[in-house]
């Protein structure tokens, strides 16, 4: 019997997947030339399929790099000269920021404990660029949306990028309210990971050009100027990763014709069951109080210690594998991972085992 | 009929790949978590078989890129402080010097004829480190190993960066005679593309440590110091190209299993019955004059205007795909892969196609 993977990236793979990676073996997809007809056809695809499916504006941009960290990196080449601010909550925009450090920049930062309240940004008067993480994979916490908003609306002059890792495609996201957005697709999109993606408003644009006008060091391949001179010819700079790219086109051509608003309810619907489900269970707590900062898509409960064997029991007679705590919480949390490769069955699946334990 | 790709990379799969493919699919390699026990193994097993395959001395270190271009502008990031020495003879030796330009470097080009003689390069005295490309995959040119190792002879203190995208594991490098060695998996080693190998040794390692501890921007994730620290874990820094790391695995256990030095001398043997075959064949010639500097693994030929309806014809019938000449030279040559994909009996078919003809 397969296994069903609740860990929060890599994860289960969009039931769709096996068959397209099979299609893409007997159509020598891994063969043909990036350089070619048919390769600039998939970017083309890809790109007007990711507008349509996310809602990006048209004089956005979209990028293909190789991961979220990445991402992280070339965001921070090429959106700051000297100062970006950062919101962290978590390991991943913990992450964001020592990156800002190791590139000699000057990154403040306001540390929040996960669970904690989330105040309004406090930023200086240099700031260039904001950074965020809209959802926390290592701790299962979620800004709400309407913090991000109010952030640019009180900072309409300073750059703002959301990672969206762990979110995207799930969260319905108004971009001409931020400037840049990223996500990796072996999250949410359910696809093997080696692929990153970077959305970039005009204004972050012209800051990146600005910067490299002015000698600051944006990065050689992967500027976002050396990046657009490649997507508007539908072209990568590089060989890329051309199986994750034709996939990505090919999943979000399904996630259109299953109807986004229905994933997307059906993610909340699964988020309620579990939320509801850990809330009476006896043996758990979930990890993030506040109904307003819970994730919808990495739900974080805390385990009791006496019943981690009784859980390794759970998966293994079941092939189930649900994600560990992150860092220090290796064996105090478990991470359940609600994306659009699991159905509600799956979930419903998920709590009936868990259920009949007496933690 | 399945297509036989003769292209310069992404090319013709390697034979076992697709079986590979559906194993990795069968044993949820793309959903197993990037950060567990399974994963290491199989990191672990692929640095042993690479070191076994290719002779990596103990001391030096194997990283993981997304692609030969980032592997590029990883290398000049860690060991250049300023100057940078390269000879040019194609379009991804000069690739290599605009991104030692694009990061603001002082970069010193020998810029020679593809089919001209190499004389020795003359060094600056400042310079750091010297930029080759052994196998120059635009044009079919190839460095004598004597070349390289003379250059490191004579330039003990200089670091020497060599790009094997194209050649290896075809050559058969003397690594304790250069510093860095690239590649990536989609040219001979008949994988799908997205993944970069750097080979470091600890000469270059030092540099990058030196450069760092003195502000230099080394990058952040992946710096040398940043890729060693997960490397010595047999981790990586982000959420890789997890198919692509299992299949490069699996693809160098195939080769040693069948041996290398068989694979070499086939590579060799299919290449004298090419350049043989071109020799005597009207209608075309053969690039590269010297014998000496003829690449064993992508053999470009120049084709005369009236016969490209002629090969477009034979490669629709017999379900061939070949590789057309590199930007300027697209519709006047062939460059032809001859990698580990590709047998004796694949070769022999591609000229009794070409041969019938009459050009």
């Amino acid at each position: 019997m397969k296994k069903t993977f609740f860990t929060p990236g890599p994860s289960q793979l969009y039931s769709t997947v096996p068959q397209h990676m099979k299609t893409a073996l007997k159509e020598d997809i891994l063969s043909m030339t990036h350089r070619g007809k048919k390769f600039h056809e998939i970017l083309e695809q890809l790109q007007n399929n990711l507008r349509e499916l996310l809602q990006i504006p048209k004089d956005y941009q979209i990028f293909f790099v190789s991961s979220g960290t990445e991402a992280m990196e070339v965001t921070i080449r090429n959106c700051v000269m000297q100062n970006s601010s950062h919101l962290i909550n978590g390991a991943f925009s913990k992450r964001f920021w020592e990156i800002s450090q190791q590139l000699g920049k000057n990154a403040k930062a306001e540390i929040i404990e996960a669970n904690g309240t989330i105040n309004p940004l406090e930023l200086e008067d240099n700031s260039e660029l904001i950074c965020l993480t809209h959802n926390e994979t290592s701790t299962g916490a979620q800004l709400p949306l309407e913090f991000i908003y109010d952030l640019k609306k009180n900072n309409p002059d300073v750059l703002l990028a959301v990672d969206t890792v762990s979110s995207m495609p799930y969260v319905d996201l108004d971009f001409r309210l931020v400037d840049i957005v990223f996500f990796s697709v072996q999250k949410c999109f359910g696809l093997p990971s080696g692929l990153g993606v970077i959305i970039v408003s005009p204004s972050a644009l012209a800051k990146s050009k600005y910067l490299a006008e002015n000698n600051y060091d944006v990065g050689a391949s992967h500027s976002f100027v050396s990046l657009l001179k490649s997507a508007e010819k539908f072209e990568t700079v590089e060989t890329p990763n051309v199986l994750d790219l034709y996939l990505l086109d090919k999943v979000t051509q399904d996630f259109l014709d299953r109807g986004i608003k229905l994933l997307r309810k059906a993610t909340e619907e699964k988020a309620r069951i579990l939320y509801d489900f850990f809330a009476k269970q006896s043996g758990f707590n979930v990890f993030i109080n506040h109904k307003n900062y819970r994730s919808q898509t990495v739900i974080v409960v805390d385990v009791e210690d006496e019943n981690w064997s009784e859980i390794r029991q759970i998966e293994l007679e079941n092939n189930l594998v649900i994600g560990r705590g992150y860092g220090q919480y290796k064996d105090k949390q478990l991470r359940i991972a609600n994306f659009f490769a699991h159905s509600v069955r799956d979930v419903e699946r998920l709590t009936s085992f868990l259920r009949v334990r007496n933690y």
